[in-house]
């Protein structure tokens, strides 16, 4: 087991309805520690991608990005939830479903901070459907952007997101991948990395 | 001029309305760099207070609170913005008007995550009118929580919210105050400090 899977393990419920509660140190309360470790990992895992922008979306994947991003020497760009109906020409914008709060975000990024030449690694907290990521990776095609890879703490490995994003060819690099859970027992199965 | 406000006059632009734009640097595309320098000085600032958690609110205080932690050692814990009507017993609940945005947001903090006892340093990027941050501080002493001070990267002092909060006793630290700022000539007046 990585320390991502120990700490899972620890620390993380498991709830009716496959949810994953990890909220004392990756979603709500942050251990910044950890996130060092997420931030070297992701470097070693990514160590011959010439990354010069980490893009993610709020809330809870900011932090990460931003302990990650020392470690690569680029700046964050965060992908906010938009509530106007009108998006003006300035942005990209993707519509998001979110499976937890059951209903479609848009999200927007401005142009002026993502460009055709800019090599992006995408960084969140979870993965499941992938309904986030593929948002993310569709504003930064919209840009003339490269994702030169997609960084992830914990994937939900028997929900579709993985899987569909690997087979589109993006180089997806989970810190834990989660392939089943038991809440009348509180197990967690982790895949073998 | 101190750091910030030499950003701030290189970059923020001053909009109609009292706007300041400073989404190239602080709260859209964040400067990791320009982040640890604002984490240091804020430590800097707050070195005699013996701080064990750090109180921020999503979205764009989470990159700021999470490398101050660096300086301080300790946990981040960021209020969410909560979309449910019914809120159940188990967080700290603040409503927090927002001016940007015209509405009324409830924002919660579990109530695992704060407890009598822990000694808070609240972190945000802007202060206005306050009512985040008066939020934030209401949710801190539900929890029997003391705050031991205040991190702001941009206050601007020609709104109510940094008197208003200095009146109540708090220990208020903003890197930059911002007195005026004139739309037609991009100029921003700051405060000495």
């Amino acid at each position: 087991m990585n320390f991502m899977e120990e700490r899972i393990r620890e620390e993380g419920r498991v709830k009716e309805g496959n949810v994953l509660k990890v909220d004392s140190f990756l979603n709500h309360q942050m251990d910044i520690d950890l996130f060092e470790r997420m931030g070297r990992e992701f470097k070693e895992r990514f160590k011959d991608k010439n990354i010069n922008k980490i893009l993610t979306i709020e809330a809870s994947g900011i932090g990460i990005a931003c302990i990650a991003a020392r470690y690569f020497g680029v700046p964050v760009v965060f992908a906010k939830k938009s509530h106007s109906i009108n998006i003006d020409g300035d942005v990209y914008m993707a519509e998001v479903e979110s499976f937890t709060h059951m209903r479609t975000n848009r999200v927007i990024v401005s142009k002026k901070f993502l460009s055709e030449g800019d090599r992006v690694l995408i960084i969140d907290d979870f993965l499941a459907n992938g309904c986030a990521l593929k948002g993310l990776i569709a504003i930064t095609e919209a840009a003339g952007a490269e994702v030169e890879g997609i960084g992830i703490a914990i994937e939900k490995g028997f929900q579709p997101g993985g899987e569909a994003i690997r087979d589109m060819g993006y180089d997806l690099q989970s810190l834990a991948i989660v392939d089943g859970m038991d809440a009348e027992s509180g197990e967690v199965i982790f895949r073998e990395q």
